[in-house]
C-alpha cells in the first residue's frame, strides 16, 4: 500500500462536511473558507514513540492523544476549533493498527467538532505530528504576557492525575493498593485528557494571561511570567487534586507530581481577583486559586507550614 | 539547552515584519490575520533524514529544500505563500548544524516572501515537518480534477536533473566526466528546488488541472489523470532536458529519470491548447508541451521509434 492509498483507505473520509472547506485531502493543497473578521490561531505539535507515548500504547489512544494536546494549545488562547493537519511517520503499514488509529482520531474530531483537511504520510520511526486552526475574535485571544502583580493564578480541573498515571503503570505495583476504577480515571487523564475548550473561550473575556499545562504548573506558568516580566508565589496547600490522586499519593509525593509532572492539559488562568466568581461560573471542570502573581521575578512556593522557597521555573526539558 | 531556548535562539527573529502576523513564535499559538475575500491554500511535508535527505547534508540545504516542498505545493494551486510552521526533530542540539538550518530557512524564507509563525521542536531521529498556507481568490485555484481529453500537457523547466544529481553522487563516478559546473548546476537542483509560485499564479488563469512533480512525471500525472477520470499520451522526445542532462546521460537512460526520477519540482499543468502561446509567455523557466490528454483511462508513452507503449502511473512508493 503506498502513501496515497493509506490517506484514502484511513483518512479521506475524517473530513466531515464542512462548509468552510472548500477542498480536503486528495489535491497539493486543501482549500479553507476563514471566517470573515476573524484571527486565525495555529499550533504545531510533534509527539513521539518512546518520547510523549509507548509504541505499544493503544494506536486509538495515540491519536486522540494528539489531537487533544493539540486542541489544548487553542484552549489556551480562547480560540474556536476549526481544522488540522497530521503527518504521520511509521515503521510500516499495519492496516489493525491504522483502523484503531483513525478511530481515536475520528473520535476526538468529532468531540471538539474539528475536521481534518490534509497532511503526509512517510515512512520511518513511529511520530505524529499536528497542526491545528482555530479562530478567534481579533484581540481577544488570551495571550502568555499580560499577567500583572496581584493577580490570581487559577486552575482548571485537577492536576498531578497523568503524572500519578505515568508513574503507577512505570512501576507496575502502587504503594497502596490501586482499584481498577481508579487506574481507569488516571489512565484516562494521561491518555485522553480532555482540552479544555469551553473553559478557554469562556475565561478569554476575565484573563489576563493563559497558559495550557503540558511540562507541568512550575515550567508553564515560568513561560508567563518571563513573557509577562513578573514573578509569582504558589500555594503548595492549594493544587487541586482529584479523589482518585489523594488516595493513591503519599502527602510529600504531591508537589513533585503537581508541579512537574506534565500531561495535565489543564489550562493555568491569570485574572484580577475581582473576576473570579464569575470565572468559576463558567467552569463545570473546576477553577482553583493556586497562587498569585507578584512583582518580584521568580517563582515561589508557599508550603504547608508558611515557609517560602523557590521553586526552578522550568518543567521537562527536551533536550538534556 | 531545552526546546524554548532553541527556539528563541535560532527561530524567533525568522519572522519577519509582517503585519499579518498578529502574535508570531512563543505562544500557545500564533495569531494570523487572514486576508478578506481570500481562500487559504494549506499543505503539509515530512522530510526524514535517510530518506528524502541524508543526515550528512549541509543543514542550510536540509532546511533550504524542507520549505521549498512546500512551496511547490502552493505553486501547484496558484497560492501565493504567507505563513508556515515547522516542526523539527533531532537527535541532539548541535549550534552549528541550528546555526546553518536556520540560515537556510530564512534564505528560502525570505526569496518567496513567507513567514516562519510557529513550530515545535523535539528530541528525536532527525525530521523536518513543514506546515504551509498561502492566499487564492476563491475558485481560482488549480486543482487536480479538471483535466479534460484533447488538453496539452505541459511541464515548467526541465526534467530529470535531481534525479541525475543524485545518481552521480551514489556512483560517486559518472560514466562520463563530470564537470563541475555541471555538477554544481545539478546538484542545486536537488538540493535547491525553485518551486515554480510566479508561473503558477499565472498559469491558474490558464490550466484545467495542476499538479507539481515530487514523485516523477509518471506518477504524478497519475494523481490528475484519476481524479479527472482519464487517460494521457506522454511524447517520449518531448521532454525537456537541461543541458547538463544532455550531456551526461545515454539516451537509453533518460525516460526513467524523466519520468520515475522524482524531485523535480517542477509543474505539470494541463491546458486546452488555444491557451498555449499565453501561457508560455509567462514563463521564463520554460514551458514544453510533453503530450496530451485523452479520454481513454491509462498512461501511455509514445517513443522515439512511435510506439505506444504503456506506462504505469505510479511514482515513488514510499511504503514498498
Amino acid at each position: 500500500m503506498d502513501e496515497f492509498e493509506v490517506i484514502r483507505r484511513y483518512f479521506q473520509d475524517l473530513t466531515p462536511s464542512d462548509t468552510s472547506v472548500a477542498l480536503g485531502i486528495g489535491d497539493d493543497c486543501c482549500l479553507l473558507n476563514p471566517e470573515p473578521g476573524r484571527q486565525l490561531a495555529m499550533s504545531t505539535d510533534t509527539l513521539l514513540a518512546g518520547r510523549h507515548f509507548l509504541a505499544s500504547q493503544d494506536a486509538a489512544d495515540i491519536a486522540y492523544k494528539s489531537l487533544a494536546v493539540s486542541l489544548s494549545d487553542l484552549a489556551a488562547m480562547g480560540a474556536r476549533p476549526r481544522w488540522f493537519s497530521l503527518a504521520l511517520t511509521l515503521p510500516k503499514v499495519e492496516e489493525a493498527w491504522l483502523e484503531k488509529f483513525a478511530l481515536g482520531l475520528a473520535e476526538c474530531a468529532q468531540r471538539f467538532a474539528v475536521s481534518l483537511v490534509g497532511g503526509d504520510t512517510t515512512r520511518g520511526p513511529l511520530a505524529v505530528t499536528i497542526n491545528i486552526i482555530g479562530s478567534v475574535v481579533p484581540g481577544q485571544a488570551s495571550r502568555r504576557d499580560g499577567a500583572k502583580p496581584g493577580d490570581l493564578i487559577c486552575v482548571t480541573g485537577t492536576l498531578g492525575d497523568a503524572a500519578l498515571a505515568l508513574s503507577l503503570i512505570r512501576e507496575k505495583s502502587g504503594r497502596k493498593p490501586v482499584e481498577s476504577a481508579q487506574l481507569a480515571f488516571l489512565e484516562s487523564r494521561l491518555h485522553r485528557p480532555t482540552p479544555r475548550l469551553e473553559e478557554g473561550l469562556a475565561l478569554a473575556a476575565f484573563a489576563s494571561a493563559a497558559i495550557d499545562l503540558s511540562d507541568g504548573l512550575a515550567g508553564d506558568l515560568g513561560h508567563v511570567l518571563r513573557q509577562s516580566r513578573c514573578g509569582a508565589l504558589l500555594y503548595e496547600q492549594s493544587f487541586p487534586q482529584s479523589p482518585a490522586f489523594s488516595a493513591l499519593t503519599r502527602e510529600d509525593q504531591r508537589t513533585a507530581m503537581q508541579t512537574r509532572g506534565g500531561d495535565d492539559y489543564e489550562l493555568c488562568i491569570c485574572l484580577p481577583r475581582k473576576h473570579f466568581d464569575s470565572a468559576l461560573a463558567l467552569c463545570p471542570c473546576g477553577l482553583s486559586i493556586v497562587g498569585e502573581i507578584e512583582a518580584e521575578a521568580g517563582l515561589r512556593l508557599q508550603t504547608a507550614t508558611g515557609d517560602k522557597i523557590a521553586l526552578p521555573a522550568h518543567g521537562y526539558r527536551h533536550f538534556e
